[in-house]
């Protein structure tokens, strides 16, 4: 029964007095046509060839790189082979630091080496390194309370923890102490800070990331152990005797280079009726080859849409955009809203955790669009989704689209294991299900057949603050 | 019945007919104390304290290594805290290989970063590397079938597969292309070899380990690249292009070293009742902190043999040795038995493949001792443990001694999840599952508590050849 209550309770015309009277409420019909396509998804291959590829002929790609540039150049190549329209780079220039080498050790008085890795905007210590004792902090909000001035001539340790959710929302919790942690402490007069990184793994693969210095602090030296060395720190910190690491880091900024979006699209028979946008973005971390984040969301999102295209002519242009940079600042998301924000955008969406299954989807359509989200529901229901409330749109690449008042559709993925590999090494096609990244296709594809076709009008929507 | 004919079929004196007669074969007792001492291993802190402080307070301990020297006096003072007996160190020099700079690129036709490290006894590029193509073997066998002189100014590739088995034969089989295959490449010419590391993993992590050259061949370099690696070089040459890697690998032969075993006692009663010699290899590679390989053979061996430090005094001597070179040519155990092959010993076992659960024991006790292997079978099976078929004794540190003629008790370990991590980074403490790593202390205590108070006579066997 709890099975059946909660299939009903899922559709939205549902209402106490009907259970009373024990009637059915009339289920939502699917359009036969969004089903057919939502299941070829099912069988394509598409999504698994793109960042098959991607990762294989192209691998890395960080911001503003000669790699990121190379993959630009394949991405266009590919979307022009699938048939998209309108297939094109638009440029933009962001600010770019470069990893230099990185390497630690603890000095006493356990002599032994530590796997880490620089945080982006790092700043770099001599050349040589430094040898300083740490100050141990459990958490964040330990460093926090240090008295100002406390952490001169040391390195503040930070040894945040971080558990899985499904629904990634730790992240945002539990990775202050990479958001933040560098700033606070430089603030606080440290010589640098090396954390535990932020991951929920328990291996040797430290975990990279953007940290920010606010204007006017002078970056420090800036690192993530990974976790299993953090559980080793933590371990001889229990023994109670200080603890000296020297450490390596010689990053640096390179000033501004040039990165962009790419654009395709699947146009639609009528203009007024507004842009689907969605996408996922091309850059990537430098330490592994970017398959999961983000070339699963690229791969996702072209999926869903060549399915589109090849069912077309539909009523709303899709337009797909494989963002230039996400990591480093969300300079591609910025870059396009700048560039398309006199455009009628109706829906803005965008995949960018992993390939596991999609469980949920979630969105703000306005009043007079509610329909589209039940028959979302009833065509997603068969593959797994369950309807979540009511909520804005996210997401770094799409979220200054959204700030214009754009509704936007979560299809919010499975997210327990994707905080084991992110922005590590590991990042790399094997972690990918091929399965799960064929739901995720089947998903999109059902959003997007709805979507495109609906007859109602998507009005804006009350923007993200 | 499938189990129960299991359990009678592993009853030693139980035949055919006496099935066929539906009695029952009277079972073996096990000696109550045997029972206590086994399960007080269970709740035994011993072996994770070992291995935790070997982990976190020495960390990598290469052979010859000054970590090495450190691991020895830090492994003196653990077990006379212990209260071991005659605890000393043995020391002996041996051949030092040491780790240089290793990177790799793949140039064209899709450049991206390689995971890689130098095998052991690898030769060295120039400092500034080399970039050559690569001429690709799906397996050693077609490496073998090259024709002479056919590798001349190239690197040879070898995409070697392995996959998990519970005891490790597949070690034995597929690490061929380890062991033979540098020697192999560099007599055909090759400048370089590359292999597919040699694990059962899908990472970045790549497995280190020792290969050999035979005399008079000239060592060329020789690295293994993590088998995430491995599937995307498969991936590339697929695709049909000839593949450029640059490869920079500056390891360096640094002459004789000294290196040791640690050996503590547990003396028996009885001098003349022979000794019964139990260990594991403190020595570890040096990218991980040595934890399943073989921190855990040696926190395994010492736990067992300190429950019976406190339950003695017992008839036979147990000498526990911490072998100290085990991973770049078995030095230790050359110099142990060199040492004392005079003395008799009656029994050889060691505990070197992880820390999983011991699920089968295999021994070669002489006919006149059968009845201590049915008691032993007795003891084990209540903690999982099957009797194998007779087998002589085996391990890398006792083989020296086994070779002599003395009996060997293999308590073998589940090996499912051993070459995930074998000579990888990721051999750290938290691959260790604390109630399996009791489970084979359990195993190993009643094994010595059978063994040492035995009232049997052990003759020497039929020498290993």
């Amino acid at each position: 029964m709890k099975r059946l209550a909660l299939a009903l309770a899922a559709m939205p015309a549902f209402t106490a007095p009907a259970l009373a009277q024990r009637t059915m409420p009339k289920p939502v019909e699917v359009d036969p046509a969004v089903v057919k396509l939502r299941d070829a998804a099912l069988t394509s291959n598409v999504a698994w060839n793109v960042v098959e590829g991607l990762t294989t002929e192209i691998g890395p790609r960080l911001d503003g790189s000669p790699k990121e540039a190379r993959a630009r150049e394949w991405a266009v190549a590919k979307l022009k082979s699938l048939g998209f329209k309108n297939v094109h780079i638009e440029t933009f220039t962001l600010p770019v630091w470069e990893r230099g080498l990185e390497t630690a050790e603890v000095v006493s008085p356990f002599p032994q080496p530590l796997r880490l890795t620089a945080l982006g905007n790092s700043g770099a210590t001599p050349p040589e390194g430094f040898t300083l004792p740490i100050v141990y902090f459990a958490s964040f909000a330990d460093l926090l309370a240090a008295p100002d001035g406390s952490l001169k001539g040391k390195i503040a340790y930070v040894s945040n923890s971080m558990h899985a959710t499904q629904d990634g929302s730790s992240y945002g919790s539990q990775g202050i102490a990479r958001f933040l942690g560098p700033d606070v402490a430089a603030k606080k007069g440290a010589s640098a800070i090396v954390i535990r990184s932020i991951g929920t793994d328990h291996s040797r693969a430290p975990h990279a990331g953007t940290t920010n210095f606010e204007p006017g602090v002078t970056p420090i030296p800036a690192a993530a152990v990974s976790t299993a060395d953090g559980d080793n720190i933590d371990r001889m910190v229990e023994r109670g005797q200080p603890i000296v690491l020297h450490l390596v880091l010689t990053p640096k900024q390179v000033g501004m280079r040039e990165s962009g979006n790419v654009v395709a699209e699947v146009p639609g028979t009528d203009p007024k009726a507004g842009i689907i946008l969605i996408g996922g973005h091309l850059d990537s971390w430098d330490l592994g080859t970017g398959a999961i984040d983000d070339g699963a969301g690229v791969a996702i999102t072209t999926g869903a849409a060549k399915l589109m295209l090849d069912s077309g002519p539909h009523k709303r242009t899709i337009r797909l955009v494989w963002f230039g940079d996400e990591e480093t600042g969300g300079f591609g998301g910025a870059a396009y809203a700048k560039a398309h924000a006199s455009e009628r955008h109706v829906v803005a969406s965008e995949s960018d955790f992993g390939a596991d299954r999609v469980w949920r989807f979630q969105t703000n359509l306005p009043e007079g669009a509610s329909a589209i989200a039940d028959r979302l529901a009833a065509a997603l229901d068969p593959i797994g989704v369950l309807r979540g409330r009511d909520a804005p749109g996210e997401g770094t690449d799409v979220e200054p689209m959204l700030k214009l008042g754009v509704a936007g559709i979560n299809l919010n993925q499975n997210g327990l294991r994707y905080f084991n590999w992110h922005h590590t090494p590991e990042d790399t096609l094997d972690k990918i299900d091929v399965e799960q990244l064929k739901q995720n296709v089947a998903a999109w594809t059902a959003m997007l057949a709805i979507v495109a076709d609906a007859p109602e009008d998507i009005a804006p929507v009350q923007p993200k603050p």
